[in-house]
């Protein structure tokens, strides 16, 4: 499959493959720069840049990429007052009204799951510049890029995540990426501000990745040495080491030796404007700052990495240390971007061989569309889904996964919710007594065949539709599978 | 005459026979896009977009026309907060600062008359992009380029305004243009947004075009037949269906009849941020949305258009239906305003028969400028004339109404105000006694020759230039010309 | 020295030769222009206009420039709010991440000093478009370019500054730009919108220039004449004429004469955006509004000029003046912006003579950069070393005034502070009980070399480097030299 027409919405969008293939044309793309060759690629295209949310970098490099390339750009820096959306038109509308004005659309907006609504309205490619705290593809592209220009390589790498790992958007997107690509990662998150189980949960399924436990000894024996105040956000239930794909099964892990081993110091910024809770706040206080004396800690000099902004969490003083390379990281994003708009439009042509991606393999055996949904809403208030309900156009739409507990993955946002009651549209076919529903964690959801099962929200969607309780729907909690 | 050069703040600024060219490029170049020719005819020509309020498709659009001519755009998008209007700088200042930065200036802005003021004192070509709610010029011709490309005319298509007819400026611009035309027009407003009394007004005093009544009988049939919810908005007094521009007299229309020949329903949203009584949020509790079942009464199955950004006027389950034909209109903004940058910048010609066009010998007819008038102010309060005032360069303007009462145009609005006393220069240049001032209601009115007239707005404005009280200037409402 | 790769942060940045030099070639650009002749010289280049603050005229005559020249611009308007600056980031990562995205970064920031931090971090030319109340250099140009142009020379030219000089930023590049060209200027500020000392004082020991008494006498015989309302802002003690820069000494100065022979009349806004004292408002209450009454003051019918947006400070009814040039002022921001962005970028290449600028000459000598300063502050609220000091990247730097008292002049935005305490590095190094500190203004200050010479903010600070308190450190204010 070639790229022209296609979106990027997740980085789950492209296989390795054709990640490596993006890595390698902005590869070429950033010698054609650094020569100061010219290329028309996309003379006569324009791109629109639709950022409901402020940026500097992420706008800037796709604009001065567009540039690069030729094409020209129709700005809509201040989405949210400057657009339509301020008389309250859906991300739907807007789009469809955009794609006939631009060739390609970026687009950053605060809901998660805004950019697969507007891709799957537009005709026209669309790009994901980051949907709230989910996914920001392009950046993971650049990390993944830098990763690879100075280090030569990513399977294998040791990448050590540090600071803000719950609403950091680009260490979702990254984690993945680096879960595929077989590098090696330690996740140190400030407290309280931890990967997303469904992150968590996402790899595991998809990549079979299991998190592993920290001994303790190591651990105490670590914190007796370094400044207690870097330690605090250090919590053994999610230090995370995946030592490598393959491996299947659950590992101890020495935390100083992971440290001493660390390739890549990923450092994130606490993102306040996306944090709500009062309790939040307060972990902020005791946040590490990554300086000096704690770079010191890793043993192997290693890369210090940043997506930028910055605010206090990345001493200044590391700046003149010589493998810090955020700033690079950031420049990468003009080539990166120059590929992929390159390859979306079509004006570049790349083969790419048929995906022997594990990850993307493992992730169509994980689960598996299923429709007959009634009255589940997505569990996230910032889905997509449950801002652009009103307009009576986006109706939730969930994938099962495997196994039990009864689960759904919003397919906007990637959260999971368990829904309450399931019944069978077979029996219901069969005799009319028979039409009942039951509670989800009952025996009866291994007993319905998948191609017969419907999933209710609530007793009263069920109801609605015909179904009668059944003596296994009573109390959900109580009824288990042993108790069938 | 040609176009380069010209402004367009108004569509009746053009002639039919200008409006007929500019929609015969836009389609040629509409050609050209879908042959993907480039044009280059704006090359080193630089458009400034000044936004005073928020736009998606209207900017968009107009900047995805200059590129597309090979243009540059310098983007003012958040004109109210970016630039020197934040720091009191006058409509007049800003445009004769920007004339020399931009070779063509488009101008949104919030109060009524704006883009006049702007056209007065540029230099250079100004587009009306949309001021308050007064006009929306190059919509209309979007509108006007819609219709005849999907109906093939305009003349004698039926087309029902349907929603805001109050506040959507797009329609005050377009119902002016269907009349033009030749269309027939039903007006089917939310109840409390009917279209204005000055645009019917005008609309009658220029194209002699006269509302017709709908018979009672007709409309009690109609009521229960169809949703209630659906026909409140109907009211008698503003149905208004002009059958053909030659008819001079009014005639009783039959309402089912009506819906049944509809041609085309053009449903706009209600503009909430220009609504500010509390009674007018009432009305659209009862706003009826245009879906499939209310579609169904229109048995033409007419083209469905839509200015856009919709809200909830507009159901999503009519995108489907194949004359739905909004996203279509917004996409031919762009060859249309591609046309239109081109003609004013004189980059294309054009030779246009001289205008026989009999709106605009109607408008010429229908009021002569008239000079002096001491003292009125322009009754609406959004008009631009009320705010550059203390500015003291923008004084108010009106032209005078032939006919009974006395009534003035605000040159910039187009709202209508009747001055309460008047005068005549010749007497006062006779016997100093005969220096008096009169009520304009007065018998008065019609002895003293119009090239004579003075107007006033109060008695003191009178008083202070030496006229004294008649003893037809005492009470206004009494004194009748039977009374003279 | 050529000019690619320079920046431009203050008017002094030039020599005299180098501006002229710009000038020249703004006037090759202009009649380029005139001519219509496209010109590519910067193809393929990026300018970054980032603006923290409103603009129109700046922020468009930038980027038309751009245009004329064939390059690009990416566009951050409301850099405030639409750019990574919402999220905490500071001026130095900020510029560090866009010099990848641009070739030229255009900087509008309301921290004094602002431009001077962006040029220090970023590898690409920094232009200041304006930092607080600092310096707007290119306005500057834009002024020289006009009263060269329309007047045919700057050197004896009489340029009577007008309005409010205290924030007017645009006022303080100019005058020193018209000192060092060897204008004469009369300041004739708003009553308490002064001319601020650090200027006058900059162009005094700079320039050698010192300002004229007003003989009472005449000051009297004008007040009785012209309106008061007009007379008040004028006072005694800051009305200042440079009749010559040769002229060392004070000379009493006759005010009708001066503004009899005034060539130039340069009407300045108040900065309302930049006043918030109380007592500050009461003023503009009388604030002297340039209309034609007062034109006639001015018997040589001078020019005016005024950097726009006006408010009411110029009357409306000059605009048809002849030597009004507000307007014209505004349009030669288009070459002379061009000239720069070209020369800086490398794209046009002159040949400037070394140096003999008397300016420059007398800046080099009039103070030394000391760098052992410690505990000392800019006393400045606004000045970017007391905005991002938390960061921890940002020491504040001083030079060193020659003469008594001390005087540190802040680095970034020229404000001086007298610092208390000194010591000397020998001393130290001697014996020990002789590592004492002193008050600045005792007699130590002299007897003291200044490469030993250290400076304290304050006591501790000095204690805190192991100094103690000598007799001559008790009571600053009592410890004279006369008293060593």
């Amino acid at each position: 499959m070639g790229f022209a027409g296609r979106d990027l919405i997740s980085i789950n969008d492209f296989t390795n493959e054709e990640i490596e293939a993006v890595l390698d044309l902005a590869e070429e793309m950033n010698s054609r720069l650094e020569k100061g060759e010219g290329m028309e690629l996309c003379k006569g295209k324009d791109m629109a840049t639709l950022f409901y949310e402020p940026s500097t970098r992420t706008r800037g490099s796709f604009e001065r990429a567009m540039h690069k390339l030729g094409g020209e750009v129709i700005s809509f820096a201040e989405a949210k007052t400057s657009s339509s959306a301020a008389k309250g038109e859906t991300i739907a509308d807007t789009v469809r009204v955009l794609e006939n004005y631009a060739d390609i659309i970026v687009l950053r907006h605060p809901w998660e799951g805004a950019a697969k609504v507007a891709a799957d309205y537009a005709q026209v490619p669309v790009i994901n510049a980051g949907d709230g705290a989910h996914e920001h593809p392009t950046q993971t592209l650049c990390d993944l890029y830098t990763l690879r220009r100075e280090k030569g390589k990513i399977k294998g790498l040791r990448v050590c995540l540090w600071g803000d790992l719950k609403y950091g958007r680009t260490v979702h997107s990254l984690i993945y990426a680096l879960a595929r690509f077989g590098a090696e990662v330690l996740c140190a998150p400030v407290q309280g501000l931890d990967m997303p189980e469904a992150v968590l949960k996402g790899i595991r399924s998809e990549y079979n990745c299991v998190p592993c436990k920290v001994k303790p000894d190591d651990l105490n024996s670590m914190m007796g040495e370094v400044d207690v105040i870097y330690i605090t956000p250090f919590k053994p239930y999610n230090l995370a080491l995946w030592p490598d794909l393959n491996a299947g099964s659950p590992t101890e892990i020495n935390i100083r030796e992971a440290l001493e081993k660390t390739d890549v110091v990923y450092v994130t910024r606490v993102q306040t404007e996306r944090r709500t809770k009062v309790g939040d706040t307060e972990s902020v206080e005791s946040y590490p700052i990554m300086n000096g004396q704690l770079l010191r800690e890793f043993k192997k000099k290693p890369l210090v990495m940043h997506p930028l902004p910055r605010v206090n969490e990345l001493a200044y003083e590391l700046d003149k240390y010589p493998r810090s390379v955020y700033f690079r990281q950031a420049a990468y994003g003009v080539p990166i971007r120059m590929a992929l708009i390159a390859l979306l439009l079509g004006a570049s042509e790349l083969e790419v061989p048929q995906s022997r991606c594990i990850g993307s393999l493992l992730r169509k055996i994980a689960y598996e569309r299923y429709k007959e949904v009634f009255g589940v809403r997505c569990p996230n208030p910032n889905c997509v889904s449950n801002h652009e309900r009103e307009s009576r156009y986006l109706v939730p739409e969930f994938k099962m996964l495997k196994g039990e507990p009864l689960t759904l993955r919003c397919v906007y946002c990637d959260y999971e919710t368990h829904p309450p009651y399931i019944a069978s549209s077979e029996w219901h076919e069969g005799k009319l007594e028979n039409k009942r529903y039951y509670s989800s964690d009952s025996f009866m959801l291994g007993r319905i065949k998948p191609k017969n099962l419907i999933i209710f929200g609530s007793e009263s969607e069920a109801q609605a539709r015909g179904f009668k309780r059944s003596q296994y729907a009573t109390s959900p909690k109580k009824v288990r599978r042993g108790g069938g």
